[in-house]
């Protein structure tokens, strides 16, 4: 008997992965292990259930025994693998041996928590999975004021959608702008002027050095010497993938699991997929990326030949009251021609060939982004 | 005999306007009354004096008496006009009455200094006149970190210059963003960008509240309370206008004294000019309305016919490593149409109609500036 695939990890990556390979009717028996009880749920749903004021099982769309079944998957939830021996093709979980025809590794990624001064420092809360969630969302629902450590993608909507439920908001940026990384700095400007107006404070260039408990709530000090008195501290500092398996079993690793444009690791018949992938030296955590990747990924496996290719990609920014699309690129050299007025902003990006490379566009404009990006997949 | 034309002022704009006169060939007596010197400087040097490592008398271009003779003006320098009396009219200096047949107040605009805590608080320096810049002239010379209170105009070309001459510069703005009052949040962005560039700190929404010394420096206190630790203090707090002799006469005043499109006061016979005057509504203390009003005001007072039309306004920023020129007028309903490279800004502000009200150009694009004012005349 042909050993199966197997999959660790129950995110996104990993399930949109097996209904990809379920949908092209591949029925290789496949076994999944993962460390949390392999419950669906829609990820980005996570950046606005405080406004909708849902816990964590309303997230759910099924329980991981239900996924099982649906798709044919042996399922070992709650069950943490400790070794990957990538010459004798097997894992090893719970001290048992589990050999592989195939191995992808969807280990996901985990929110950075800066190391602090203090007697509260344990007290950060992190929201990068339901089950953090789950461990915070009480805590989190009593707090009228809560501080975000980061000013990016997950850090803004977060504020966002803290702000709109009620709360509080205080947001330290170590940069010099929020989401530095995919918005050009005038956009970052509206989007902060925005963030103000619904009593979202942001502090650029700071970030947090100490918390400590203070009459029953938590103190923080800033970097520039200044305390924020709170009752929830939340890191949205950046992702960092989960490469311990992978390192631990000799794969090539940088700052993801580095995979070429199949998806496979340095190690034969091993790949990895989503948030603890590196693709082409990057760790793409967004929606898109990790779709196409999936689709190539379960290609590869069922021995179609597929390469992933990369199209412009877009991120929709889930700020409701300050809604922005990025879509394809831009850099520092980029030459923008920018519409701005109170209705939003439309910005193209462009090259020193005048080619549209991206482009950015926010509130009332957010209908122009499928046109856009259509442009800059023909430019 | 005829009484004389009195300027009370020996700033820029009553200076222009006496040149004026004699350049339209009008033999007036005109008796000038200064609190200074009366000496003659070209103001915008102020703001690149420390560059050029000027002391305030090199800007001196020509004394008070070389002025008064080259003039034909009867100058009292180092005098102060204790009152006016529109009825009579004639104004008091040193005991003395002197009867006018025309006056014009050109009293100019004082810096607008906090008053803060602490026992340092005396000690802020002011940079509105050469008699200013010469009182402090050498601190500031000795000064290695300089606060500036205010990020508008003056406090960022003054940030710009110190910085350029070798100094540590904290600005601090209580708006939240640098030139509020003339730049779009995004070219805001882009001049903060490059101030940081050159180790000027700058923190909006931030403003001093208390100072003291400290181990033979200053120490302020910031609002958000930040202590910075300096070795002089300037305010750029914005200018108010002097308006005490004004109003003592009974003229009518509101943020200046108030005049019409012929310069002319509430009183017979009175006018003002320059940053002390408020012409519909507003203060204008830039170059160029008050080039235009020292023209008005010489056909006015020699019976011409003459209204004062401001066409579309120009303003030149002078910060050298970052240029800026801005031209007509724009407000937060304008619609932009801008374009953003390396090598800097061409942003256009249009009406609801679409039509063209306002520009503002930086860095290598400032050789657009004169086209679009053009533009924007005849649009």
């Amino acid at each position: 008997m042909t050993a199966p695939l197997i999959i660790i990890g129950s995110g996104f990556a990993a399930y949109q992965l097996v209904k990809n390979l379920r949908r092209k009717k591949s029925g290789r028996p496949i076994m999944l292990f993962t460390a949390n009880s392999g419950d669906e749920y829609n990820k980005p749903d996570l950046s606005h259930v405080f406004t909708r004021q849902q816990n964590a099982d309303d997230l759910i769309s099924h329980t991981g025994a239900e996924f099982a079944q649906q798709y044919q998957v042996e399922l070992f939830a709650n069950t943490r693998v400790e070794a990957i021996d990538v010459e004798a093709k097997a894992i090893t979980a719970n001290g048992v041996c589990y050999p592989y025809s195939a191995l992808v590794l969807a280990t996901g990624a985990t929110t950075f928590v800066p190391r602090l001064e203090g007697d509260a420092s344990q007290e950060i809360i992190t929201l990068n999975s339901l089950d953090e969630y789950r461990c915070s969302q009480q805590r989190i629902a009593l707090a009228k004021r809560v501080l975000i450590m980061g000013g990016g993608l997950i850090g803004t909507e977060l504020a966002m959608d803290l702000a709109a439920s009620g709360k509080q908001v205080q947001i330290l940026e170590p940069g010099t702008q929020l989401m530095a990384s995919i918005l050009p700095d005038f956009v970052s400007t509206s989007l902060e002027k925005q963030l103000r107006q619904e009593q979202v404070s942001v502090e650029c260039r700071s970030y947090a050095v100490a918390m400590k408990y203070l009459d029953g709530t938590i103190q923080v000090t800033s970097n520039k010497g200044l305390t924020y008195q709170v009752d929830g501290v939340i890191s949205a500092a950046g992702l960092r993938p989960n490469l311990t398996l992978a390192s631990q079993a000799g794969l090539q690793v940088n700052q993801g699991i580095v995979v070429d444009k199949q998806l496979k690791t340095s190690a034969d018949s091993v790949y990895a997929i989503g948030d603890c992938a590196e693709i082409d030296g990057k760790v793409m955590a967004y929606l898109q990326p990790i779709i196409l990747s999936a689709n190539t990924l379960a290609s590869t496996l069922m021995s179609e030949s597929s390469t992933l290719t990369m199209p412009a990609m877009m991120i929709k920014v889930k700020t409701p009251n300050y809604p922005i699309q990025i879509g394809g690129a831009h850099d520092v050299d980029s030459q923008w021609k920018v519409e701005l007025s109170p209705q939003g902003i439309v910005a193209k990006a462009y090259d020193q060939q005048q080619r549209l490379t991206g482009f950015v566009v926010t509130k009332d404009n957010i209908n122009q982004a499928f046109p856009l990006l259509r442009e800059v997949q023909t430019a």
